[in-house]
């Protein structure tokens, strides 16, 4: 990681450590400390900070803007490990798993009125501006949940649906997180827009990677166990381009494997697919046209270039481009 | 019910018919209008209409803001019910018994945002006074509720303790009705918060009145089971006066009570050292101390008398002193 890109890191690890809650009723506000100091990359918050000092220059203006899109993203964690019934969070116990469900519900409803406090802090007609882009995220990022979940018992689900489902669950909050940034450094509309659209692009080619790691990361650097998405069944975008690409034979392997009780023998029998139809490549094929439609609208950006490079440097970070 | 309120309440169910919601994802969406078009007394919105007719004259104005009071106040009854177990509100099956607790979550969230969406829509200094005090106002109503399920393993409650649980809990979203109201229809902030004052201890006082006639009320006009409350265990003011008056052996039948199996010799247990306490008439006596405040905090509003009125019928509407 450059040093730029660890001394964003630095500002906001110190704005979360410094956020201050009330301590009582302690079942409400420790949950919130807890899930905060669980860290994450954090990428949303640098995001915002970095779109600011691209206009006035001075990141600490969107140092609450940062930290309302952070709380916000942990809000949707807390809310969706109840969900998913997840019992770890980066390596600890998940908040309804350490304390009950009752107290993640609760603390995750008070971390997204936090996260409104915090955007109301500006003058008002800056808020407002900040409000309404948050306003339309925060009900799509409940929008692309809902649709996730849907997808559990949808038979047929076209690729289409998926990239819509991603884009409103994960990629748009990166979006949001440039715009309130360019906003309360003073961007015009066009260009917050303009950045807007790099983020939710960025946030797709994201998004697709995660589902390729899934499968084929190093398990060695990976977090998570791979292969989960095929154990779990779950509808990625490899399995839906699997689905649509298979002849009757690959079909009715797809088929049979959802009640493989054997994990191992599930994931080899899945992937044995993936590779006859050359999944990784094709997945990894859309990923990049994403990221090159991001960087795309990075270059059409009517900003000088040396001033976008750490949102250059950024992406490249996010997709595990280590710079 | 007088002819005035009816039209308050008319205007209400209107605005909650017309509220305009997506219609895809449907099992996002679906429960919201569900527990939206279950209705209920309306009185939060009834009272930021009224409240703002006390100024500029135009209700109208203040129509999004009183929704935004009634979704905030669904959102909570949303996510109370999963936290409560609760199979039925309004005689209905709550969202997580009709859908599920993960649908039930969701679209609670949604409903919170709504409610900002819904704040947003007026110009940006008005609405940085509305979302200033909705949000210490959420939060309070958030410490309210953890409160209150702190109590339930909680051996000793103070008298206090109590009514701070029930003011967050209930009291101040009637006061932040009202203020926003006001705010809306041009009050001052020093006339906005004295109206706030006249909400919240107009709310203490209805909150003391449903732990009263949870035990007193005529099982033929009461919605809910008569000495639900005595049967869950649940720490009423009732039960915490008793706790505080009774001599030993009275102590004792409270606490061996706890663990009675029987529901009705447990209530008639209960009930005696009630009796023998008088505990009905030192609730209701406390309960009309806070309604006298609350008409008091009325009394000093400098506004005309008869303006007023609508605002004292609502009171004793909401006491089920019918006018």
């Amino acid at each position: 990681m450059n040093s730029k890109l660890q001394s964003y890191l630095n500002v906001i690890d110190e704005s979360v450590q410094n956020f201050q809650l009330p301590k009582n009723p302690k079942q409400l506000y420790e949950p919130m400390r807890y899930i905060l100091a669980l860290g994450g990359k954090r990428i949303r918050p640098v995001l915002t900070l970095m779109a600011c000092e691209l206009f006035k220059g001075e990141h600490s203006t969107a140092k609450n803007a940062a930290l309302a899109v952070e709380l916000f993203h942990n809000f949707s964690l807390v809310h969706d490990d109840i969900m998913d019934q997840a019992p770890l969070r980066r390596g600890e116990p998940t908040v309804h798993k350490k304390w009950n469900e009752n107290i993640a519900i609760l603390s995750g409803d008070a971390l997204l009125i936090e996260s409104y406090k915090l955007l109301c802090s500006y003058d008002a007609k800056l808020s407002q501006k900040l409000l309404h882009i948050f306003n339309t995220t925060a009900s799509e990022v409940c929008e692309g949940q809902q649709t996730d979940m849907d997808f559990e018992t949808q038979k047929i689900v076209s690729i289409d649906e998926y990239v819509e489902m991603i884009r409103k669950k994960t990629a748009v909050l990166l979006g949001c997180s440039l715009k309130m940034g360019a906003l309360v450094g003073g961007a015009s509309d066009k260009v917050a827009d303009d950045l807007y659209q790099f983020g939710v692009n960025l946030g797709i080619a994201f998004q697709l990677q995660d589902d390729i790691l899934d499968v084929y990361a190093d398990q060695s650097k990976f977090g998570k166990q791979v292969g989960g998405d095929i154990i779990a069944n779950k509808k990625t975008y490899l399995l839906l381009l699997a689905h649509q690409n298979a002849n009757e034979n690959q079909k009715s392997v797809l088929e049979k494997s959802i009640s493989e009780s054997d994990a191992s023998i599930k994931v080899q029998h899945i992937m044995a697919v993936y590779n006859e139809l050359k999944i990784q490549e094709k997945a990894t094929s859309k990923m990049n046209a994403f990221y090159e439609i991001a960087m795309n609208n990075l270059k059409h950006l009517s900003l000088p270039e040396e001033k976008k490079q750490p949102l250059k440097d950024l992406a490249e970070f996010l997709m595990g481009r280590e710079v």
